[in-house]
Protein backbone atom coordinates (compact mmCIF):
# COMPACT_ATOMS: atom_id res chain seq x y z
CA UNK A 1 0.00 0.00 0.00
CA UNK A 2 0.94 3.77 -0.24
CA UNK A 3 1.15 5.59 2.61
CA UNK A 4 0.97 9.72 3.18
CA UNK A 5 2.73 10.44 6.50
CA UNK A 6 3.18 14.11 8.18
CA UNK A 7 6.41 14.44 9.42
CA UNK A 8 7.90 17.07 11.94
CA UNK A 9 11.51 17.41 12.00
CA UNK A 10 14.26 19.80 13.57
CA UNK A 11 16.67 20.42 10.83
CA UNK A 12 19.28 21.78 13.05
CA UNK A 13 21.42 18.60 12.96
CA UNK A 14 20.51 17.51 9.21
CA UNK A 15 22.78 18.15 5.84
CA UNK A 16 19.01 18.76 4.41
CA UNK A 17 16.15 16.70 3.43
CA UNK A 18 17.67 14.66 0.57
CA UNK A 19 19.52 11.99 0.56
CA UNK A 20 23.92 12.78 -0.59
CA UNK A 21 26.60 11.19 0.08
CA UNK A 22 29.04 11.51 3.54
CA UNK A 23 26.47 13.73 5.06
CA UNK A 24 23.36 12.87 7.28
CA UNK A 25 19.80 13.62 6.01
CA UNK A 26 16.65 13.44 7.02
CA UNK A 27 15.43 11.32 4.19
CA UNK A 28 18.68 9.03 4.59
CA UNK A 29 17.24 8.61 8.78
CA UNK A 30 13.73 8.12 8.00
CA UNK A 31 14.38 5.37 5.02
CA UNK A 32 16.98 3.76 7.49
CA UNK A 33 14.06 4.02 10.29
CA UNK A 34 11.62 2.43 7.94
CA UNK A 35 13.85 -0.50 6.73
CA UNK A 36 14.14 -1.45 10.61
CA UNK A 37 10.55 -1.03 11.31
CA UNK A 38 9.53 -3.15 8.15
CA UNK A 39 12.35 -5.09 6.77
CA UNK A 40 11.80 -3.85 3.14
CA UNK A 41 13.99 -1.38 1.33
CA UNK A 42 11.98 1.68 1.24
CA UNK A 43 12.45 4.86 -1.16
CA UNK A 44 10.45 7.80 -0.01
CA UNK A 45 9.14 11.11 -1.89
CA UNK A 46 8.97 14.35 0.31
CA UNK A 47 6.14 17.41 -0.48
CA UNK A 48 9.32 20.09 0.25
CA UNK A 49 12.83 18.86 -0.12
CA UNK A 50 14.40 21.31 2.86
CA UNK A 51 18.05 22.44 3.13
CA UNK A 52 20.05 22.24 5.78
CA UNK A 53 19.41 24.04 9.12
CA UNK A 54 15.34 23.92 7.72
CA UNK A 55 12.69 23.02 10.10
CA UNK A 56 9.49 20.98 9.12
CA UNK A 57 6.24 21.04 11.33
CA UNK A 58 4.38 19.66 8.50
CA UNK A 59 6.47 18.02 6.04
CA UNK A 60 4.69 14.85 3.88
CA UNK A 61 6.26 11.85 2.87
CA UNK A 62 4.54 9.10 0.57
CA UNK A 63 6.19 5.80 0.10
CA UNK A 64 5.59 2.37 -0.51
CA UNK A 65 4.88 -1.09 2.02
CA UNK A 66 4.17 -4.18 1.78
CA UNK A 67 3.66 -4.17 5.57
CA UNK A 68 0.64 -5.36 7.85
CA UNK A 69 1.02 -2.52 10.21
CA UNK A 70 -2.39 -0.31 9.83
CA UNK A 71 -2.00 2.85 7.83
CA UNK A 72 -2.79 4.87 10.75
CA UNK A 73 -0.86 3.11 13.06
CA UNK A 74 2.24 3.50 10.98
CA UNK A 75 3.48 6.63 12.52
CA UNK A 76 3.30 5.37 15.74
CA UNK A 77 5.23 2.21 14.88
CA UNK A 78 7.69 4.31 13.50
CA UNK A 79 7.93 6.88 16.08
CA UNK A 80 9.74 4.11 18.49
CA UNK A 81 13.19 3.74 15.83
CA UNK A 82 13.14 7.42 14.78
CA UNK A 83 15.70 10.16 16.86
CA UNK A 84 14.61 12.43 18.70
CA UNK A 85 14.12 15.07 16.36
CA UNK A 86 12.30 13.51 13.98
CA UNK A 87 9.10 12.74 14.36
CA UNK A 88 5.82 11.50 12.79
CA UNK A 89 2.95 12.67 13.41
CA UNK A 90 0.29 11.13 11.47
CA UNK A 91 0.07 8.41 8.89
CA UNK A 92 -2.84 7.29 5.92
CA UNK A 93 -3.11 4.65 3.00
CA UNK A 94 -3.13 6.69 0.21
CA UNK A 95 -4.47 6.44 -3.46
CA UNK A 96 -1.46 3.48 -5.62
CA UNK A 97 -0.70 6.70 -7.64
CA UNK A 98 -0.30 9.27 -4.82
CA UNK A 99 3.08 11.38 -5.01
CA UNK A 100 4.05 13.83 -2.10
CA UNK A 101 5.38 15.84 -4.20
CA UNK A 102 3.95 16.16 -7.38
CA UNK A 103 0.07 16.07 -6.15
CA UNK A 104 0.80 19.12 -3.69
CA UNK A 105 -1.09 21.86 -4.84
CA UNK A 106 -0.40 24.45 -1.86
CA UNK A 107 2.74 24.54 0.67
CA UNK A 108 3.14 26.84 3.47
CA UNK A 109 6.34 28.33 4.93
CA UNK A 110 7.08 30.30 8.25
CA UNK A 111 9.72 32.20 8.97
CA UNK A 112 10.91 33.50 12.16
CA UNK A 113 12.89 36.63 13.29
CA UNK A 114 13.95 37.82 16.82
CA UNK A 115 14.68 41.15 16.93
CA UNK A 116 16.36 41.58 20.57
CA UNK A 117 19.70 41.40 22.02
CA UNK A 118 18.05 39.57 24.91
CA UNK A 119 17.41 36.02 24.64
CA UNK A 120 18.79 35.24 21.45
CA UNK A 121 21.08 32.23 22.74
CA UNK A 122 17.37 30.22 22.97
CA UNK A 123 16.33 30.73 19.99
CA UNK A 124 19.16 30.93 17.33
CA UNK A 125 18.79 27.63 15.91
CA UNK A 126 14.77 28.24 15.21
CA UNK A 127 14.68 32.19 14.16
CA UNK A 128 17.03 34.98 11.91
CA UNK A 129 18.48 36.89 15.35
CA UNK A 130 18.93 40.05 14.91
CA UNK A 131 19.20 43.57 16.71
CA UNK A 132 18.07 46.62 14.81
CA UNK A 133 15.44 49.38 14.05
CA UNK A 134 12.84 47.85 11.28
CA UNK A 135 10.50 49.85 9.44
CA UNK A 136 8.40 46.68 9.81
CA UNK A 137 5.36 49.20 8.10
CA UNK A 138 7.13 49.38 4.68
CA UNK A 139 8.10 45.63 5.26
CA UNK A 140 4.47 44.53 5.17
CA UNK A 141 3.78 46.92 2.25
CA UNK A 142 6.24 45.33 -0.09
CA UNK A 143 4.90 41.71 1.18
CA UNK A 144 1.79 43.14 -0.87
CA UNK A 145 3.93 43.11 -4.20
CA UNK A 146 5.09 39.54 -3.54
CA UNK A 147 1.18 38.54 -3.39
CA UNK A 148 -0.07 37.08 -6.79
CA UNK A 149 1.12 35.28 -9.76
CA UNK A 150 4.40 36.63 -10.90
CA UNK A 151 7.85 34.93 -12.53
CA UNK A 152 10.26 34.95 -9.27
CA UNK A 153 13.25 34.26 -11.06
CA UNK A 154 14.94 37.45 -9.19
CA UNK A 155 13.33 35.19 -5.90
CA UNK A 156 15.21 32.16 -7.19
CA UNK A 157 19.07 30.69 -6.79
CA UNK A 158 20.88 30.04 -9.15
CA UNK A 159 21.50 26.01 -9.63
CA UNK A 160 17.62 25.91 -9.28
CA UNK A 161 16.31 22.74 -11.63
CA UNK A 162 12.77 25.20 -12.15
CA UNK A 163 11.85 24.79 -15.67
CA UNK A 164 9.22 27.93 -15.01
CA UNK A 165 9.44 30.65 -12.67
CA UNK A 166 6.09 31.69 -12.38
CA UNK A 167 4.41 30.95 -9.26
CA UNK A 168 1.47 31.87 -7.47
CA UNK A 169 1.68 33.63 -4.33
CA UNK A 170 -1.57 33.49 -2.12
CA UNK A 171 -0.62 34.89 1.26
CA UNK A 172 2.89 36.66 2.12
CA UNK A 173 1.92 38.17 5.62
CA UNK A 174 4.25 40.18 8.11
CA UNK A 175 3.05 39.41 11.73
CA UNK A 176 4.64 41.76 14.49
CA UNK A 177 4.35 40.04 17.90
CA UNK A 178 6.92 42.07 20.38
CA UNK A 179 10.78 40.71 19.80
CA UNK A 180 8.71 38.38 17.08
CA UNK A 181 8.52 39.57 13.61
CA UNK A 182 6.77 36.56 11.58
CA UNK A 183 6.45 35.87 7.59
CA UNK A 184 3.99 33.71 6.60
CA UNK A 185 4.21 32.50 2.55
CA UNK A 186 1.55 30.00 0.90
CA UNK A 187 2.03 29.22 -2.79
CA UNK A 188 1.28 26.96 -5.33
CA UNK A 189 4.82 26.04 -5.54
CA UNK A 190 8.02 27.50 -4.27
CA UNK A 191 11.36 28.10 -5.98
CA UNK A 192 15.03 27.13 -4.69
CA UNK A 193 15.60 29.45 -1.49
CA UNK A 194 12.39 31.29 -2.69
CA UNK A 195 11.06 32.11 1.17
CA UNK A 196 14.90 32.55 2.14
CA UNK A 197 15.37 35.13 -0.65
CA UNK A 198 12.00 37.06 -0.18
CA UNK A 199 13.14 37.37 3.69
CA UNK A 200 16.55 38.83 2.96
CA UNK A 201 14.84 41.86 0.62
CA UNK A 202 11.88 42.08 2.78
CA UNK A 203 14.88 42.76 5.53
CA UNK A 204 16.32 45.33 3.12
CA UNK A 205 13.01 47.31 2.89
CA UNK A 206 12.84 47.14 6.64
CA UNK A 207 16.56 48.93 6.96
CA UNK A 208 15.18 51.33 4.35
CA UNK A 209 17.39 50.28 1.69
CA UNK A 210 14.73 49.04 -0.54
CA UNK A 211 11.00 51.25 -0.80
CA UNK A 212 8.54 48.76 -0.92
CA UNK A 213 7.46 49.70 -4.84
CA UNK A 214 11.55 48.51 -5.42
CA UNK A 215 9.81 44.77 -5.18
CA UNK A 216 8.04 45.64 -8.25
CA UNK A 217 10.93 46.44 -10.24
CA UNK A 218 12.91 43.12 -8.86
CA UNK A 219 10.11 40.78 -9.91
CA UNK A 220 10.45 42.67 -13.21
CA UNK A 221 14.05 42.14 -14.18
CA UNK A 222 13.52 38.93 -13.87
CA UNK A 223 17.04 38.39 -12.48
CA UNK A 224 18.71 37.29 -8.75
CA UNK A 225 20.93 39.78 -8.56
CA UNK A 226 18.74 42.25 -8.62
CA UNK A 227 16.87 41.35 -4.90
CA UNK A 228 18.83 41.04 -1.97
CA UNK A 229 21.06 38.21 0.10
CA UNK A 230 19.70 34.98 1.02
CA UNK A 231 18.26 34.75 4.72
CA UNK A 232 19.90 31.99 6.72
CA UNK A 233 18.24 28.99 6.72
CA UNK A 234 17.60 28.65 10.55
CA UNK A 235 14.43 30.99 10.70
CA UNK A 236 12.84 28.47 7.65
CA UNK A 237 9.96 25.97 9.01
CA UNK A 238 7.76 24.04 6.43
CA UNK A 239 4.53 24.24 7.98
CA UNK A 240 1.99 22.56 5.54
CA UNK A 241 1.26 20.67 2.69
CA UNK A 242 -1.66 20.39 0.71
CA UNK A 243 -3.40 18.34 -1.85
CA UNK A 244 -6.75 18.49 -3.80
CA UNK A 245 -9.51 16.96 -1.91
CA UNK A 246 -10.67 15.03 -4.98
CA UNK A 247 -7.65 12.63 -3.51
CA UNK A 248 -10.02 11.74 -0.95
CA UNK A 249 -7.44 10.98 1.63
CA UNK A 250 -9.15 10.26 4.89
CA UNK A 251 -8.92 13.32 7.07
CA UNK A 252 -6.07 13.49 9.80
CA UNK B 1 37.89 45.39 40.51
CA UNK B 2 34.52 43.63 41.10
CA UNK B 3 32.27 42.91 37.99
CA UNK B 4 28.58 42.08 38.10
CA UNK B 5 28.03 40.63 34.55
CA UNK B 6 24.70 39.48 33.27
CA UNK B 7 24.88 36.42 31.34
CA UNK B 8 22.20 34.43 29.20
CA UNK B 9 22.81 30.38 28.04
CA UNK B 10 21.23 27.81 26.82
CA UNK B 11 21.60 24.73 29.35
CA UNK B 12 20.94 21.82 27.13
CA UNK B 13 24.09 20.79 26.45
CA UNK B 14 25.77 21.48 30.45
CA UNK B 15 25.44 19.37 33.84
CA UNK B 16 24.20 22.95 35.70
CA UNK B 17 25.33 25.91 36.43
CA UNK B 18 28.22 24.88 39.01
CA UNK B 19 31.22 23.35 38.91
CA UNK B 20 31.80 19.35 39.44
CA UNK B 21 34.62 17.06 38.65
CA UNK B 22 33.94 15.23 35.00
CA UNK B 23 30.88 17.16 33.63
CA UNK B 24 31.09 20.51 32.03
CA UNK B 25 29.07 22.80 33.75
CA UNK B 26 28.57 26.56 32.78
CA UNK B 27 30.59 27.70 35.41
CA UNK B 28 33.56 25.76 34.35
CA UNK B 29 33.21 27.21 31.08
CA UNK B 30 32.81 30.45 31.73
CA UNK B 31 36.08 30.37 34.06
CA UNK B 32 38.25 28.77 31.55
CA UNK B 33 36.87 31.83 29.09
CA UNK B 34 37.52 34.32 31.69
CA UNK B 35 41.04 32.55 31.97
CA UNK B 36 42.14 32.78 28.52
CA UNK B 37 40.71 36.36 28.25
CA UNK B 38 42.61 37.74 30.96
CA UNK B 39 45.08 35.53 31.92
CA UNK B 40 44.17 35.30 35.60
CA UNK B 41 42.45 32.45 37.72
CA UNK B 42 39.20 33.86 38.21
CA UNK B 43 36.21 32.20 40.47
CA UNK B 44 32.92 33.58 39.54
CA UNK B 45 29.93 33.35 42.23
CA UNK B 46 26.81 33.36 40.64
CA UNK B 47 23.26 34.57 41.67
CA UNK B 48 21.37 31.21 40.75
CA UNK B 49 23.00 27.74 40.51
CA UNK B 50 20.56 26.25 37.68
CA UNK B 51 20.50 22.30 37.84
CA UNK B 52 21.53 20.53 34.38
CA UNK B 53 19.06 21.33 31.06
CA UNK B 54 17.55 24.99 32.89
CA UNK B 55 18.50 27.94 30.87
CA UNK B 56 18.89 31.42 31.48
CA UNK B 57 18.50 34.97 30.25
CA UNK B 58 19.80 37.33 32.89
CA UNK B 59 21.80 35.36 34.80
CA UNK B 60 24.09 37.42 36.92
CA UNK B 61 27.69 36.40 38.21
CA UNK B 62 30.16 38.44 40.21
CA UNK B 63 33.91 37.67 39.73
CA UNK B 64 37.43 40.08 40.76
CA UNK B 65 39.47 40.98 38.03
CA UNK B 66 43.57 42.90 37.75
CA UNK B 67 42.49 43.40 33.93
CA UNK B 68 42.81 46.72 32.41
CA UNK B 69 39.65 45.92 30.00
CA UNK B 70 37.07 48.89 30.69
CA UNK B 71 33.70 47.08 32.84
CA UNK B 72 31.43 48.20 30.53
CA UNK B 73 33.51 46.12 27.18
CA UNK B 74 34.15 43.05 29.35
CA UNK B 75 30.93 41.44 28.35
CA UNK B 76 32.20 41.83 24.72
CA UNK B 77 35.62 40.87 24.58
CA UNK B 78 34.39 37.55 26.77
CA UNK B 79 32.01 36.86 24.15
CA UNK B 80 35.04 36.69 21.70
CA UNK B 81 36.06 33.22 23.90
CA UNK B 82 32.43 32.04 24.76
CA UNK B 83 31.05 28.88 22.64
CA UNK B 84 27.93 29.93 20.92
CA UNK B 85 25.63 28.79 23.89
CA UNK B 86 26.98 31.40 26.34
CA UNK B 87 26.93 34.98 25.72
CA UNK B 88 27.48 37.89 28.09
CA UNK B 89 24.92 40.06 27.65
CA UNK B 90 26.82 43.34 30.13
CA UNK B 91 29.20 44.11 32.12
CA UNK B 92 30.05 47.00 35.30
CA UNK B 93 32.22 47.34 37.81
CA UNK B 94 30.10 46.61 41.03
CA UNK B 95 31.67 47.77 44.99
CA UNK B 96 34.18 45.61 46.39
CA UNK B 97 31.89 43.99 48.26
CA UNK B 98 29.36 43.19 45.59
CA UNK B 99 27.97 39.30 45.80
CA UNK B 100 25.75 38.24 42.79
CA UNK B 101 24.43 35.57 45.30
CA UNK B 102 23.98 37.02 48.60
CA UNK B 103 22.88 40.69 47.83
CA UNK B 104 20.22 39.44 45.43
CA UNK B 105 16.89 40.83 46.51
CA UNK B 106 14.83 39.55 44.03
CA UNK B 107 14.72 36.83 41.16
CA UNK B 108 12.26 35.85 38.69
CA UNK B 109 11.85 32.62 36.69
CA UNK B 110 9.88 31.24 33.86
CA UNK B 111 8.64 28.27 33.50
CA UNK B 112 7.33 27.19 29.58
CA UNK B 113 4.91 24.35 28.50
CA UNK B 114 3.69 23.91 24.96
CA UNK B 115 0.66 22.23 24.78
CA UNK B 116 0.05 20.54 21.24
CA UNK B 117 0.87 17.43 19.51
CA UNK B 118 2.26 19.02 16.86
CA UNK B 119 5.47 21.17 16.91
CA UNK B 120 6.85 19.60 20.07
CA UNK B 121 10.09 18.48 18.17
CA UNK B 122 10.90 22.46 17.76
CA UNK B 123 10.37 23.41 21.27
CA UNK B 124 11.65 20.34 23.35
CA UNK B 125 14.85 21.48 24.83
CA UNK B 126 13.25 24.85 25.89
CA UNK B 127 9.43 23.70 27.14
CA UNK B 128 7.83 20.85 28.52
CA UNK B 129 5.71 19.33 26.22
CA UNK B 130 2.09 17.80 26.70
CA UNK B 131 -0.63 17.41 24.82
CA UNK B 132 -3.39 17.13 27.42
CA UNK B 133 -6.86 19.32 28.64
CA UNK B 134 -6.21 21.20 31.27
CA UNK B 135 -8.08 23.32 33.33
CA UNK B 136 -6.59 26.74 32.95
CA UNK B 137 -8.47 28.52 35.47
CA UNK B 138 -7.99 26.59 38.36
CA UNK B 139 -3.90 26.36 37.82
CA UNK B 140 -4.61 30.34 37.82
CA UNK B 141 -6.60 30.33 40.74
CA UNK B 142 -3.81 27.58 42.77
CA UNK B 143 -1.32 30.30 41.81
CA UNK B 144 -3.28 32.65 44.15
CA UNK B 145 -2.15 30.46 47.00
CA UNK B 146 1.25 30.00 45.91
CA UNK B 147 1.81 34.04 46.34
CA UNK B 148 2.86 35.75 49.46
CA UNK B 149 5.24 34.55 52.55
CA UNK B 150 4.76 31.04 53.20
CA UNK B 151 6.74 28.23 54.38
CA UNK B 152 7.56 26.52 51.09
CA UNK B 153 9.21 23.18 52.93
CA UNK B 154 6.66 20.97 50.77
CA UNK B 155 7.64 22.85 47.57
CA UNK B 156 11.68 22.12 48.16
CA UNK B 157 13.45 18.72 47.03
CA UNK B 158 15.36 17.49 49.89
CA UNK B 159 19.13 17.18 49.82
CA UNK B 160 18.36 20.89 50.10
CA UNK B 161 21.05 23.14 52.37
CA UNK B 162 18.59 25.72 52.62
CA UNK B 163 19.02 26.79 56.49
CA UNK B 164 15.06 28.41 56.35
CA UNK B 165 11.97 27.90 54.29
CA UNK B 166 10.31 30.43 54.51
CA UNK B 167 10.28 32.79 51.22
CA UNK B 168 8.11 35.72 49.81
CA UNK B 169 6.86 35.25 46.30
CA UNK B 170 5.64 38.24 45.30
CA UNK B 171 4.19 36.80 41.61
CA UNK B 172 2.95 33.32 40.66
CA UNK B 173 1.13 34.18 37.50
CA UNK B 174 0.29 31.59 34.99
CA UNK B 175 -0.35 32.85 30.86
CA UNK B 176 -2.04 31.28 28.34
CA UNK B 177 -1.85 31.76 25.02
CA UNK B 178 -2.65 29.99 22.36
CA UNK B 179 -0.54 26.34 22.65
CA UNK B 180 1.63 27.86 25.65
CA UNK B 181 1.38 28.00 28.89
CA UNK B 182 4.03 30.68 30.96
CA UNK B 183 4.29 30.48 34.72
CA UNK B 184 6.07 33.16 36.19
CA UNK B 185 7.06 33.69 39.55
CA UNK B 186 9.32 36.52 41.39
CA UNK B 187 10.32 35.64 44.94
CA UNK B 188 13.46 37.33 47.02
CA UNK B 189 14.50 33.25 47.13
CA UNK B 190 14.06 30.09 45.79
CA UNK B 191 14.38 26.91 47.62
CA UNK B 192 16.02 23.88 45.76
CA UNK B 193 13.64 22.66 43.10
CA UNK B 194 10.90 24.99 44.01
CA UNK B 195 9.57 26.57 40.78
CA UNK B 196 9.63 22.97 38.89
CA UNK B 197 7.67 21.61 42.12
CA UNK B 198 5.34 24.10 41.52
CA UNK B 199 4.82 23.52 38.17
CA UNK B 200 4.60 19.82 38.94
CA UNK B 201 1.46 20.22 41.21
CA UNK B 202 -0.31 22.96 39.27
CA UNK B 203 0.02 20.41 36.72
CA UNK B 204 -2.14 18.14 38.69
CA UNK B 205 -4.43 20.83 39.48
CA UNK B 206 -5.04 21.08 36.02
CA UNK B 207 -5.75 17.83 35.81
CA UNK B 208 -8.30 18.10 38.41
CA UNK B 209 -6.32 15.45 40.66
CA UNK B 210 -6.18 18.23 43.47
CA UNK B 211 -8.13 21.75 44.06
CA UNK B 212 -6.39 25.05 43.73
CA UNK B 213 -7.45 24.95 47.36
CA UNK B 214 -5.37 21.96 48.19
CA UNK B 215 -2.19 23.82 47.61
CA UNK B 216 -2.89 26.08 51.35
CA UNK B 217 -2.97 22.39 52.99
CA UNK B 218 0.16 21.20 50.58
CA UNK B 219 1.49 24.32 52.21
CA UNK B 220 0.99 23.92 55.42
CA UNK B 221 2.15 19.91 56.22
CA UNK B 222 5.46 21.29 55.45
CA UNK B 223 6.29 17.89 53.97
CA UNK B 224 7.94 17.24 50.31
CA UNK B 225 5.73 14.18 49.62
CA UNK B 226 2.74 16.32 49.73
CA UNK B 227 2.95 18.34 46.71
CA UNK B 228 3.73 16.66 43.10
CA UNK B 229 6.41 15.27 41.09
CA UNK B 230 9.25 17.32 39.96
CA UNK B 231 8.76 19.22 36.48
CA UNK B 232 11.62 18.95 33.85
CA UNK B 233 14.12 21.08 33.94
CA UNK B 234 14.13 21.99 30.51
CA UNK B 235 11.27 24.69 30.76
CA UNK B 236 12.90 26.43 33.18
CA UNK B 237 14.40 29.83 32.46
CA UNK B 238 16.04 32.22 35.23
CA UNK B 239 15.08 35.51 33.94
CA UNK B 240 16.24 38.48 35.93
CA UNK B 241 17.87 38.86 39.28
CA UNK B 242 17.30 42.23 40.87
CA UNK B 243 19.51 43.96 43.49
CA UNK B 244 19.21 46.90 46.20
CA UNK B 245 18.94 49.93 44.50
CA UNK B 246 21.71 51.38 47.26
CA UNK B 247 23.99 49.23 45.82
CA UNK B 248 24.12 51.95 42.76
CA UNK B 249 25.64 49.28 40.28
CA UNK B 250 25.83 51.70 37.15
CA UNK B 251 21.92 50.88 34.93
CA UNK B 252 23.07 48.25 31.98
Amino acid sequence: MRIKMVIEYDGSNYHGFQIQPNAITIQETLETCLAQLTGETIRITAAGRTDAGVHAMGQVISFDTASTIPDDRFCLALNRFLPDDIKALSSRQAPDDFNARFNAVKKTYRYSIYNSAAGQILVRKYALCLNETLDIEAMQQACRYIEGRHDFSSFCASGSSARTFERNVMKCELTHNGVWLTLEMEADGFLYNMVRITVGTLLEVGRSRLSPQDISSILEVRDRAAASPTAPPQGLCLIKVDYPDTLRIQEQ
